[in-house]
């Protein structure tokens, strides 16, 4: 672990919770010797020196320079070995004024802490054995998950239960592993076909794996939500289309304009799947440069979406005039929406959803087909399902089903047993990267420094 | 207390940490029976059952429903009679993502808890005496302060030093009230004349309720804030100054963008006062009606200023030739800088502060100037000092002064004593109603309702 940039010796603080005004904010400090260090700032240090782990000691933190009073506050301790980081740790609940706040990290740092960099407390419980690798990226997935469902999923993870998996699977490579270095201590030039290679288990290590490779894109889109674009002339209900989608389960942030008014976006839940939802202006030809670049934002959403919902008038187009959108109509990615259906009785063009946003009608149905086509072949997970969502997950993972692959293939093509030996090495030293037993400081940096702060 | 709105009844809950995703979040629940209650969602029922008043659990909750687990959690236990509310409370510390607090928050209100209304917990703690009303409403005022010296002055109302001085008052007024009804006790018709009426006492119970009085505007500055505005041409360089000013002290907030791009708004403290600064566009003429629009804005911001720097380019402008300007110059609020003096020889007109943005040069100056024009007469308050925000304070402070003086006044022109007590009695109410003492359900729900949700 050496040339990793975070010093575990210091004793370090952060605001843990959301920076803004609020009823309460809380600051974590962690390393040996921050409770006595914190006791010289404290009203009533004896209390604090005395106090056992996982107690809370009410008192007034004061400047020790010049004895004012900072804020009344209650001190959650935990001993070493007791709390987050499995260091000597602490927790000051104050009142939740970002002026009182900045008050409290003067005086700590004027008594020697530091500013935590970001996820330095997690890596510190990493580095003290309090959790593996796969949970700490969990305590990240937690905190930014945007539906309950996204923050079950990696709540299972934090459970430990994919490093269970992991483990399992692990246990099987390790066995594999051992039959062969055994048989090569008895031969130095035995080759696969002579000996009693575990096909079998390779095989149920590798399905084990491919299962959860399988849960990527899952995961994925639990984790990091699915951006979906109403398109279509500024006419055609798009936005009384928004607002339906909106109102049909509670957003978690409600409405967030964009940077310039060419687009609104907003949060919402679909099915337990975080969206992104964009209202976009109308795609008209302009000769006026704001308006093209407005244009210009709108296709970029477009090409980064993972749905189009394209909003045809019903009222203004025929069903076989729709070759202006000829574009839209043939990605993949689009719904057509064939909407005002209670002001006109013209059919719907073929493959396109009626609809009558102002009443609702064929709502339900339209909305089925975005969640089933976002989910595409995945079935919802269960809240008790272990996916993955990391990138770095399922690229270990895949090192490791490759691994495996080439030794099941060199095994049977009665090369020598060493040479299957430096693939199942491979499979293994992938596995205890994903849980981190085998890390450089390189991955961890990595890891840590995309978390929050005061993390 | 009959007829107020809050009901004590209940469990209620709340987030207490600001809404947005951090490290951890905190939930306050407070009600008789919520240790009991929450113990069923608990994944250690036992060992919440069990625990004693200010210590930690750790564990999961669970729904009870589907026995899904929730979230990993840390729980605050205070036993009735010890924390906050004075009631028996709990604070959960949960991972700080939205999504997890909308999971917690469904299941609390699944086991009969209530989502707490604004002041809420504040609101119980006055109830069970645990604050009186200048301490309760020194919790928002801390809550909300924006200069660490704001902070500071309303941690002395919320260690009860403005409670104390009222009361010194009180006991003064109420020693002048039994020595009247002694009297009055001996003869009907005793009149003022022929008592001993303790006019000393009187006048000092006055000289105290006036001190406090005078700080009203002192407290105002520092718990409102004071509003600044760069006014001048485009090229005079008020953005330079802007900048400069934002240096000077670390800004709490950084930038904030107007809601159009006709000014600016920031954040930053000047020697403790808490600033909003704005960076206005030019005032010149204009057919644009965005830029009309802009210039009407920039007027409005202008009326509520309670500084305005006029900027000056020196190299454009005579020393005489700022007629134009006429209006600010002669606004009492407003304070001219003569800018660029590194690029030109020309004296700064009569009055005005000559700087230069770009080097500093006469930055230190024309700080100071603003910093005393923001204070006008009051001296800047020690951190010790006992100052008053609210206009209600200063409302009974000043319905208690009036009282006394009119108690003076009639005791002079020797008028029957129960006169002269029923303006003691007036001044008497005043107090206890600054102090909650006596308190209408009317002036509570207005006080309570202007907090934040989870305070």
């Amino acid at each position: 672990m050496n040339g990793y940039s975070y010093d575990t010796d210091d004793m370090i603080f952060a605001l843990a919770t959301p920076w803004g005004t609020g009823a309460i904010a809380v600051i974590r400090i962690s390393g040996a010797g921050c409770i006595a260090t914190l006791a010289t700032a404290f009203s009533r240090p004896q209390a604090l020196l005395s106090s056992g782990s996982h107690t809370l000691v009410h008192g007034q933190l004061v400047d020790p320079d010049s004895t004012s009073p900072i804020d009344e506050v209650l001190i959650s301790v935990f001993k070493e070995g007791r709390g987050f980081t499995g260091e000597e740790s602490l927790e000051i609940s104050c009142h939740g004024s970002m002026a009182g706040v900045q008050s409290i990290f003067r005086v700590l740092a004027n008594m020697g802490m530091r500013s935590a960099a970001p996820g330095e407390f997690t890596f510190r419980a990493f580095m003290h054995g309090k959790m593996d690798l796969t949970r700490a990226e969990a305590v990240m997935e937690i905190v930014s998950s945007q539906s309950e469902l996204a923050h079950s999923l990696a709540l299972e993870r934090l459970e430990g239960h994919l490093f269970a998996l992991i483990h399992e699977i692990k246990l099987i490579v390790l066995d594999v592993m051992s039959l062969v270095e055994v048989q090569l201590d008895y031969a130095e030039d035995e080759i696969a076909e002579d000996v009693d290679f575990p096909f079998a288990a390779v095989e149920s290590a590798s399905r084990k794996i491919q299962n959860l490779l399988a849960t990527y894109e899952v995961g994925k889109l639990y984790g990091e939500g699915a951006r979906v674009v109403l398109a279509g002339s500024t006419n055609a209900g798009k936005s009384t289309l928004f607002n339906l989608l909106l109102r049909q389960e509670r957003s978690i942030v409600s409405e967030v304009h964009g940077t310039t008014r060419d687009f609104i976006e907003s949060k919402t839940v679909l099915d337990g799947i975080p969206v992104r939802l964009y209202d976009t202006a109308g795609l008209r030809d302009s000769e006026d440069t704001v308006e093209q670049e407005g244009i210009r934002r709108t296709r970029r959403l477009i090409e980064e979406a993972d749905l189009i919902l394209l909003m045809l008038d019903g009222t203004e187009h025929d069903a076989d005039s729709t070759s202006r959108y000829g574009d839209f109509i043939n990605d993949s990615r689009c719904i057509t929406v064939w909407n005002k259906t209670d002001l006109t009785e013209k059919p719907a063009p073929k493959g396109s959803f009626p609809l009558s946003a102002k009443r609702g009608e064929g709502f339900a149905a339209l909305r089925g087909e975005m969640i089933s086509r976002l989910r595409k072949d995945a079935s919802r997970p269960a809240e008790h399902d272990v996916v993955i969502e990391s990138s770095r997950q399922r690229e270990e993972l895949q090192r490791a089903a490759d691994a495996l692959e080439r030794a099941k293939a060199l095994a049977e093509e009665t090369v020598p047993l060493d040479i299957v030996a430096v693939e199942l090495g491979e499979a293994l030293e992938a596995l205890g990267t994903l849980t981190g037993e085998v890390a450089s400081s390189d991955i961890l940096e990595h890891i840590f420094s995309g978390f929050c702060v005061g993390k």
